[in-house]
């Protein structure tokens, strides 16, 4: 899968590749402007490492016009370019293109404007996911969406990639705390969308551009909802002897009207590999299934829900239940959670994470299978899951080194995702589509809907030069899905 | 503004109506196809009554097969069509077009399936808002987007316009109880949007589709979010010396970080007009403003955040604080609210309702200025509005057989919506642009934000037969605001 393209300055292609190294040197200082093949080689993958490609440049702007010169002399020359944030990002969004520029918004780390009393932050893509609740919590605030990845990830890759994390149970994913955008779009027109305050009239063009995963365009200032930080935490550990019962306790607590800020559930694979890892010594080693749920809120609301979720674990048959209430504790017991996929990579040679959702109902059904699977392809399969919103995320286990390794974890990983989509679920819960999955999106979409997608794309990148080949199934990169996208009209060709 | 045209059957207009009068009624029962001039007469405008237009026919189909039938020959005769629910809207979204065809969804009431552990149903676009919530009520749920006109609004409307209502403080409004929309497009072309779970990948188009006014189409089936009945709701009703404390009570109720259900300020003027209409003999008659606010959860929650909300308001300077606990004492508190616009209709020739929104922070301000307005214009304005939201809704009282009172009274509402604008906010919270409000997006968009959502637009309707002059202003419609679209370039005439 893996792409290995010479570089384009190597290769002498007939584009003349010197004359845009001046022009966009002009542009941003000539140290912003990389083009070194040594230099790029770290942008040649993000989180999703087995699929790789050297980009032609890297450029590293400062602010929304030096991003607007950048894309208008990239279209005006027909050159495709992919934005990329902290390149953390799990589905190959930020991989590059061949012969492309790589827009890094390594740079652009800078909180703009932070109204605490109207709720919202101003803030340059490249900010990292954390820093926003560094800025803010003093003051009793913070912004919701955690992937596991926050304290690297940027936010400019969140709103790419629609990203969601522990806390979306409750809080939801990043498109319900962005209120406006600017944006780049890839003739280089800077456009605003939306606003700082939420439902903005017209078409919800802030909505269809996240989670556009830099099909669309660039965002260059990012407008998000603050939260105000609740009073109380406390997180509940329970333990299991099966993973169904762990299960049947998330049905049980979201039935009885409880809205936990988050609930997750990790299988005795993962947490072993954990406490291999981490040493937390918290684990139960012996246990089937651990539940991890924080409730949060007022002081009282949080003990009398966290009594009912309690009250819930052991009407399901939990062997113990612990409680963590401050903030020492708590992070002691997320550390392991946020450690999984870590973990994963010190055990196995390598790792591919799968991120399929399913209705929470299905639960035990696909896990199941997911364990005949693992059992048939004869790899492990670790799960690690937002449990309240039925989010998987298997872990598959592999050796790249063995020669078809990645070729048949890949497609037991689709069989997963294609298992997912029969039951009623999704591809992608919170990771994206990027490079890895566009093969599938035929399986959730009918054609005409893919195609109107398309059509939505011409309306902003008529030239396919934003992040090309991502998302949707082409020709070249899928086989059966490409024969159903070779039947569409109207659409031009990538 | 009342545009009254000929219909079509009586002027001769060289489109042959009863060609596609027989065509439509081989599609439906004859009885479907309504184009007698006194049986139309009912569809000549919706909740915005200032503004009237016959339509060329009414059609009344039961299915997404027959909507697309109907959309297919409006298509090859390039004959408008104009989708229509319960024709309660606010802003003139189903007021018809010249010559055009209303589709209405009034025998479009079946709910098609209830599915409580993942918590959606689908339903058609003609059921009423409230039968949704009673269809489920008995096993502990309920729809949370609940416009004042829920009893009668029909969720297609509520759909196209993203409607809002008092509990969208802690809920949100239509477009967050979304999940997936079988759509009818412009060329009779059906496509499934999003499906039965959140967060499809791909762009997000249910969100696009929601709110657009039935400008990119029609919804036919709908499916949407189920939310678990919170176990305790109590509604507190405070009454202040002026509206400046009430304001600031809800600014310290959300800094608290309380999230009620509902927060909802009436001034002086609403509360008598309700109690004169009404007679409630509940709401006081000698405050300057009284704040309804709603708190749900569980038990100790309710209590503890109960508890939170009166020290506030007292804080602040309430006189006395009002709790109401059970169902029958809570209906009657909120009744007095949800009346207030027809106790406006009792009590004035006609009322003229805008729907401003502004950041929080601006109360006094708007408040103060909006009353300087009303003064400056002669017209006495009400005001009533969701205040956790900064959603105003000031209702100002004319007589319409006055020469020159609606174009004043428009003029008024304008200033007040500009002043939204100018201080963040927004021309709509919650009752869309429609008809009323189109030449106001050019004060809230810029020409390259407008002239975006246009290129979206052409994606889904090319010959601009999907209700076509709403939301955009259009050079024939709005003065000066026409000067700047018609300086756009490459977006064709209407």
């Amino acid at each position: 899968m893996s792409v290995q393209a010479s570089h384009p300055l190597q290769t002498g292609l007939t584009f003349d590749w010197l004359k845009l190294i001046t022009e966009l040197k002009t542009i941003l200082d000539p140290e912003r402007v990389i083009s070194k093949p040594e230099e790029l080689l770290v942008y040649e993958c993000d989180g999703l490492t087995s699929y790789r490609q050297m980009p032609a440049l890297v450029v590293l702007p400062r602010s929304t016009e030096e991003i607007a010169a950048v894309i208008q002399r990239c279209h005006q020359y027909r050159v495709p370019f992919v934005a990329r944030g902290s390149g953390t990002g799990l589905s190959g969004g930020a991989l590059p293109v061949e012969n492309c520029v790589v827009i890094a918004t390594t740079l652009m780390k800078r909180i703009l404007e932070i109204d605490l009393e109207n709720r919202y932050m101003v803030v340059q893509p490249g900010v990292i996911n954390t820093w926003i609740t560094q800025a803010v919590a003093a003051q009793g605030y913070f912004y919701a969406p955690d992937p596991s990845s926050q304290s690297v990830c940027s936010i400019g890759g969140n709103v790419a990639e629609n990203s969601g994390g522990v806390h979306c149970l409750k809080y939801g994913v990043t498109a319900n705390h962005i209120l406006g955008l600017k944006v780049v779009l890839p003739d280089g027109e800077i456009l605003e969308l939306g606003g700082k305050i939420p439902e903005m009239p017209g078409y919800d063009l802030v909505g269809l551009f996240v989670g556009s995963e830099g099909t669309l365009g660039i965002a260059t200032e990012i407008t998000l909802r603050l939260v105000k930080t609740p009073e109380q935490i406390q997180v509940l550990l329970a333990d299991f002897d099966s993973v169904e019962a762990a299960g049947s306790t998330v049905s049980d607590i979201i039935a009885a009207g409880i809205i936990p800020a988050g609930m997750e559930i990790m299988d005795n694979f993962s947490i072993n590999a954990v406490e291999d890892v981490v040493n937390l010594g918290y684990y139960p080693r012996d246990a089937a299934a651990i539940l991890l749920v924080e409730v949060d809120g007022l002081p009282l609301e949080v003990e009398e829900a966290s009594e009912q979720v309690k009250a819930l674990c052991f009407k399901n048959g939990a062997r113990q239940v612990q409680t963590a209430s401050d903030a020492e504790e708590r992070l002691r017991v997320w550390k392991g959670r946020k450690a999984a996929f870590a973990a994963m990579g010190k055990l196995s040679p390598n790792y591919y994470v799968q991120d399929g959702v399913i209705p929470r109902s299905q639960l035990s059904l696909v896990l199941a299978e997911i364990e005949r699977l693992s059992r048939e392809y004869g790899y492990p399969v670790a799960n690690v899951f937002h449990a309240g919103d039925g989010n998987l995320h298997p872990l598959i286990l592999y050796d790249e080194s063995v020669p078809g390794s990645l070729e048949k974890v890949e497609k037991l990983g689709g069989e997963i995702l294609k298992l997912c989509v029969q039951l009623g679920g999704s591809i992608s819960g919170e990771h994206g589509i990027g490079a890895d999955k566009r093969c599938y999106m035929p399986e959730m979409f009918a054609a005409a809907d893919l195609e109107t997608m398309q059509w939505v794309r011409q309306v902003f990148d008529p030239e396919h030069l934003a992040n090309p080949g991502k998302i949707f199934p082409t020709p070249r990169t899928c086989g059966e899905a490409a024969h159903a996208h070779a039947q569409w009209e109207g659409i031009p060709a990538f």
